[in-house]
């Protein structure tokens, strides 16, 4: 929108979908092996070698800033609906979305407890809430998620995340699926995996929601449609 | 929501996903032929049967007033943002949703012209704006806008549209597939051939909306699985 010309780096195995619009909102972009490859390392280099800025993912606060505007609008909606959430349902990844929105639901209310949600073999937040510390995953792992999968924390987030959230919760990918059918059924949304995963959470009863005002966020619709349409096609068995 | 026992009257080439929905919040469906079967002498004689009520899908008063709402809910959605809209595009099938709209919408504002969008085939409500009475569809037609299926506009709707709407606009079926896709790659939404009429009248450019403000109505998002995936998959085109 600003003319400003971006390098973006993206694990190959992001969905094409996801690639593709980045290229056609006039983006470049570089690809890397998530396993092998280090992807701030590798955006640090072209930076250099170009003259650029580095915008990291989530590890940064001015980040973390911006993407606290979703709790600023979860707070405000909720207020215009003369409501005060319970608890907000958080997908995370690095923390930056999840420090964010609790910095600044907190600020607002301190009865709304923030939890993030993560897939299995991608928990690293959650346990890293429990020990204190930030936790590595063990890798390889896999999961449907590719939007959520980091080896650990990070610095800043982290530091955040771990004075203001409440438990983390697991989903599985199975969870996930189902989350997404429900999507596509009930609220004729177009979600991707790692966009599912708060959703997940309340429909597989990872967290009690009776009498509860309980908010999800939805963090994403890249999500490519062979995918998308073979995970509709499944046996359905949710609500 | 009221626990009043219901029997729907539906074609049996309705969607399933649609006949399933309806079933699973506790109607009784009924299912007859579009092209041989008469939907409300259907309706009418269960209603004499059971002592039921017949409520009719359009052509009623009430129906109109309902589905004017979203006639208000576009004019003050506009207010909040600051602009008046030059143009509405609404989906029409039998007239009511547009009747509704546009009463509501002209209420508020006389700058506002309300179009109707119909698919190729049954464009009755286009060609019956420009004859001044009621016209017919050459039945059988066929479209994939399994909503959009009437063979001529309602008395009362008719009466309502032919004093307020602007000209009807017309779509083909490859046009409304690639408003489907525009959907779900950019909108994030699961959007029904019928419900994306008027998006894709739009985005086919049959009316003109440079330096404009326009408002499109989506308005449904009940679309089986599986021609949701094969309309996904097929070769993109679009912007």
């Amino acid at each position: 929108m600003l003319g400003i010309e971006t390098t973006i780096v993206m694990p190959e195995d992001a969905p094409p979908a996801k690639i593709e619009n980045t290229r056609r909102l006039g983006g470049t972009t570089v690809l890397y092996d998530r396993h092998s490859g280090d992807r701030e390392a590798i955006a640090r280099e072209i930076a250099a070698e170009r003259g650029c800025e580095v915008v990291p993912s989530f590890d940064h606060e001015d980040i973390i800033i911006g993407q606290g505007t979703v709790g600023l609008e979860i707070m405000q909606q909720c207020d215009e609906l003369g409501v005060t959430p319970d608890q907000v349902l958080i997908n995370c990844s690095g923390g930056g979305l999840s420090a964010g929105c609790a910095v600044a639901i907190r600020a607002l209310s301190d009865d709304t407890s923030v939890h993030t949600v993560e897939p299995a073999g991608f928990d690293d937040t959650a346990r890293s809430l429990v020990a204190g510390h930030r936790e590595h995953n063990e890798i390889p792992a896999t999961s449907i998620c590719d939007a959520l999968q980091v080896e650990t924390p990070g610095k800043i987030t982290f530091s955040i995340n771990k004075e203001i959230l409440s438990p983390g919760l697991v989903v599985t990918d199975a969870e996930v699926r189902e989350a997404m059918r429900f999507g596509f059924r009930h609220l004729k949304l177009v979600i991707e995996p790692g966009g599912a995963a708060a959703l997940a959470a309340v429909l597989s009863e990872k967290i009690d929601t009776r009498d509860k005002v309980t908010v999800v966020v939805l963090s994403g619709g890249n999500v490519d449609v062979k995918l998308f349409a073979s995970i509709q096609s499944e046996q359905l068995t949710g609500p």
